[in-house]
């Protein structure tokens, strides 16, 4: 069994209702992860960081993130990522050439209001991860594994396809 | 990506609550997989079988799922199953050589009742079987994938483990 | 046993989360009340209107819903009304003298996203207008009940309490 | 306002499921209430007793619990029951002639499997309970309400109706 890493980004997935203000806010403290932990009886290594949703990242968000998974003792990563730029920040690292096996996932739901397509997207990826050799970054979504370039977002009905 | 089959012979994963006795009963409609495959926003090849909690499930039902992977177009196959006698169904598989990918998978809690850890093992089953290659009966389960006979579930505490 | 009716005016209690642009909108056919009704074992006489957030409830809209109050063949009504100007809803009802019983109630988390704090308020003002006799403007929210002056949201915490 | 106590005697309500052995058991601690408390903001008044499936309860506990409710400083309560006997308990109670409004409830699904029936239930028990002045023995189920004798459980399809 390979170790995996969770790098935490932030996007829908992590989002939660605030009911003073209305409003879907990123959970900073990522409770949605830990708790999907405790019901599958498994435990997670979760690194926290960014915690924007994806519109809102920058390349310097990028950078750091990159930085970190180059720091890391992981050669086997999942990326929470909002699904809006998902895509620039696969391609970011790879074109950096990472020695690792980097799987980008996330939700167009947020978990906290219905938990089935984060848990499967993230519980996929981890699936994806064990058995995967080749280095290079990856997306899981939907159902669909593969490069990055090959699985793409459907802007108008929300799901990702193979391109 | 690989066409994957899902066989579906019951188990706790598709139990649902029935008011008039206050039991829960095994779901034949496995409306759980039809509701995880539409909020994933994907499809999945399903046969529903056997329908039976594992304590349950006999010889006879076990060659009949042997016959049915066998005479089935699909070469890499989840197998959802109860977790009680999932190490003798797999263990029945093995012995038979099937040049395929079989991977059970279950829950311990019902879906109906919490979808996470259902949700888990089964995405967790779909992104595994995509870069299997070498035949064999598997099992993941609680974020472990392995052959069957290297995760086995701890009867204490209902949490599948290394072997 | 009363006849009641329920207005819809929308409100939070009625909020679905859109994924195409991560927006929370107001359901405007009342999934959430036929929700209940089906699970509560009962049937809900509804009159959906207006369909707005309570910032943006005009005195036109509420004209409209005195309107209605007053054509409807029911003496006893609960209406449910977004939690930010429920209280100016409550005094231009009340101005109107109307001899019926009006129950205002709602949710500071949409039913879409936890179903009990919505529930319990709307299930609260059923029973509590089985038993009231006076005419008049009420509040039912928080397990609190009274009428509407005396019910008051504390902005800063979300919650009802006593004035 | 009135002050009301909440006895909780076990039923359907409290079911929580038992990954170990596959089995609802009903929960000593009321965690349900405590959850319904929380996400309804308010606060709850609890005594937790006999803990049974309503099938289980004896004379003995009956007795027991006519004791609490005539020691008790509450004249309004509210009787959290299994569906089965809440009849029998009911009667039991009338027959006592205690000069307080005791209103019993319960739920045909845990609300630890979908919360919606069981804190419709109670919580519409609170609201009929304000302005209730009669002493009596009620029954508030799926939206009805009235005295013990006129609210029945229609055994073939678990649903309450007038008598």
């Amino acid at each position: 069994m390979k170790k995996i890493l969770i790098i935490n980004t932030g996007g829908t997935f992590n989002k939660i209702y605030n009911p003073l203000n209305g409003e879907l806010v990123i959970d900073e403290e990522s409770k949605s992860l830990d708790e999907i932990a405790s019901k599958w009886l498994c435990k997670f290594e979760i690194i926290n960081m960014i915690g924007k949703d994806s519109l809102h990242i920058t390349t310097q968000d990028r950078l750091l993130l990159l930085a970190t998974i180059n720091h890391s003792v992981y050669d086997d990563i999942i990326v929470i990522h909002g699904t809006d730029t998902m895509d620039t920040t696969a391609e970011y690292l790879d074109d950096a050439d990472v020695d690792k096996r980097i799987i980008l996932t996330g939700a167009m739901v947020p978990y906290s209001i219905d938990p089935v397509e984060g848990t499967a997207n993230l519980a996929s990826a981890f699936g994806y991860l064990q058995t995967l050799t080749e280095d290079g970054v990856y997306i899981a979504m939907h159902g669909l594994f593969g490069h990055y370039h090959k699985i793409i977002k459907n802007k108008k009905n929300g799901i990702f396809t193979l391109a």
